[in-house]
């Protein structure tokens, strides 16, 4: 299928400033060519109108429970540890794995809406996450959660991640990839550790984890292990492989340039941590010390939404409160949920930008609303004044998930009605 | 006119929970009746569907520079001493009084598409902004800034300042109120504040200054004076009057004893002071201590947009950062962009909620979106998901000024045009 996309602004082409104005050809699954200027002629399965859109790549959200929309703000405000215990925790024993089917619909639906095109989700159930990735057309790097917090939970956690690496690793065309994710270093002895990066190297696939998202947590590892959570990583060998580390709010300078040394990624979840009072990932210490930083909602259950216009938005504007007013100008910031994020799913020669042979994974934002006017640096109003229902348009794979506000691939209102009932019957 | 808003949940009733669904009856500039489970009857003039909406009281806005839409997002990432030299004055120098009246249409039509039925604005070309709030139809509170940096600058900054209050003052219908506006006791002498002051007793309105912005300007006036700004006011007098005090973020314990003692109100600005390196304000402290607190955008030169739906998520999610999960639960977040702005703006008997007899500054926000399901707590989900293009009707003293969406009084696409020419005009 060739598809012409007609007259955005593009941005997110590496290395090079905003084009005001260019004719993008996708042929197949990738981008053909980007001509500036316009002019772009020849026959098109169909035209898509830029005009008045910028045209960014695809928004990647390095580290979210899609699921976790069936428990959207479910007791807002209560401490974290009661709120697991006698809200969170409840309600996921209820879970059957068709409503995570249906969960995960429901996020997809809102990711897509506000323009991403991969996620790296990481629940149970997993076959059934996979299955309404597929469906619903976006990319993904899948993982389940293995939790052992007693010996005996060790073979069974570790036997279903490996099932399910096994049964999708590759699926949909590709679109489908997986990881191992021993939840973290808290919850999983050393023997979970060593077993996933082993079985990791073996099928060359990323570990997906927690790390260091509460000062507590990492205290209480310290006084356990001696080390802080990433120095034990390191001693494990579990960072031989491509890792991608959720929060990283408390790390030290030395976890910093472990995480760098080893090609780890960061994802940083500034709304997730804010409410939960985790704290302030230190941003602009983790990019100049070399880690590859990404953005992620985490779930819906704390963060409220998955909508990463708004994390890039946070994320801007924390580092500027940790860091000075200098700290992640628009284009870095808005490179952490592209680029960043492309790399840390794996996909760092696949995605991330927009350029002719890469993954046709993109997003038309409109900035014809008032909150774009005048419009002398669309990058800065993008991040600063952007939302998600501004998204017109989303492709992955060269295919339209979203045309002019409206999904191509999804029922919203089958959807939306199941989540419903869903949610009424978990209620405790 | 009486017009129905058949079927909304209804949100910000004073002490009572959300109504699941009602018939909102608007009759003139006031709420007539609010009929819980529907069923109202009756001729009117139009009747507005309001199914699948939250109806909530206008959000105010009580502190901007609405004009500054014209320098959005210029030179993003500047430390703010070169970003205001080199930047943001060689282009409000060059500002005329017409193109002050576009950029506050612009202001205001952001505002209004975001949910905003009231602001409280501080600028110059006052009788251009005040044109502008007339012909958009919004309620507001304005002032011209005086600076007197110099003992020439007193007298004719607060001539200026008095002319525009007699001109101004109850007009349009009684929309409009002026206050008077030293612009901070850094930069207006005492001899202002006491006129000032005096002023305010006499002509019976408030005085709207920014108060402990920068932890520099604090401390620079601590070392001049040996008080902290809020204790050098109340000696002066100045909190004799109704005071809106913007930002407040560097306030001591004795300061938020002060305002609270005297009835002054607090403009809790997030954005804005992430952004310029301001610090986080301590607003469950300013609760805590009987401070009135409203919220701000400031200008959208320094935050980007015009958008409270996000500076309440914000301030809810700073709230939490700094006093833990418990803080600043949804309905209070909400709270102070209602009831709380409406007390700031001197309309606390008048407006702030949906109530019989009260002021109809109303809006209607979608709640169809993916990001509101499955919908159990429908102001966390506001709070925590909700967009500025959410919203689809505005009214204000019982006119619509927003119905589906789109603009019922201005002209968007005629503003849009003349302010990016104005802009492309400002550039140095």
């Amino acid at each position: 299928m060739a598809i012409l996309i007609r007259g955005p602004a593009v941005v997110g082409r590496p290395g090079e400033e905003v084009l005001p104005k260019a004719d993008v050809i996708v042929e197949g699954r990738r981008f053909e060519a980007v001509l500036p200027g316009g002019g772009a002629e020849g026959n098109f399965d169909f035209v898509v109108d830029g005009e008045g859109c910028l045209l960014i790549p695809g928004l990647v959200n390095a580290h979210t429970h899609l699921a976790m929309t069936l428990l959207r703000n479910v007791a807002p405000d209560v401490p974290l540890e009661r709120w697991l215990a006698d809200h969170i925790w409840p309600r996921e024993r209820r879970l059957r794995p068709q409503d995570v089917y249906w969960g995960t619909l429901l996020g997809l639906a809102e990711a897509i809406r506000s323009g991403t095109t991969a996620v790296a989700d990481m629940y149970f159930f997993m076959d059934e996450v996979a299955g309404a990735v597929e469906e619903a057309g976006v990319r993904a790097l899948l993982s389940y959660g293995v939790v052992a917090l007693t010996p005996d939970r060790i073979e069974p956690e570790l036997a279903e991640a490996e099932r399910f690496v096994r049964s999708w690793d590759g699926a949909a065309e590709g679109r489908i990839r997986a990881a191992l994710s021993p939840h973290a270093p808290y919850t999983c002895p050393a023997a979970v550790w060593k077993r996933a990066t082993a079985l990791a190297h073996e099928l060359k696939i990323p570990l997906h984890t927690h790390l260091a998202e509460t000062w507590e947590e990492v205290e209480r590892f310290r006084a356990e292990t001696g080390r802080s959570p990433a120095e034990w990583l390191e001693e494990l060998g579990a960072l031989s492989v491509p890792l991608i580390a959720a929060h990283c709010v408390h790390v030290s300078e030395k976890d910093i340039e472990i995480l760098a040394a080893h090609g780890a990624s960061a994802v940083h979840c500034p709304t997730s941590n804010l409410r939960l009072g985790c704290g302030i990932a230190p941003v602009a210490e983790l990019l100049a010390g070399g880690v590859n930083v990404a953005l992620g909602t985490d779930g819906a259950a704390s963060a409220g939404d998955l909508n990463l216009v708004e994390e890039v938005r946070l994320a801007a504007l924390l580092a500027k409160a940790r860091a000075g007013p200098a700290a992640l100008p628009p284009a870095e910031a808005l490179r952490l949920a592209t680029a960043g994020g492309a790399a840390a799913l794996g996909l760092g020669k696949e995605g991330g930008t927009i350029e002719p042979g890469r993954r046709a994974d993109g997003v038309l934002v409109s900035t014809e609303g008032p909150h774009f006017c005048p419009g002398g640096d669309p990058v800065a109003d993008l991040v600063y004044a952007g939302q998600g229902l501004d998204v017109r348009a989303v492709f992955v794979d060269g295919r339209p998930l979203l045309l002019g506000g409206e999904f191509q691939a999804l029922d919203l209102e089958k959807i939306l009605a199941r989540c419903r009932r869903v949610a009424h019957r978990l209620r405790p």
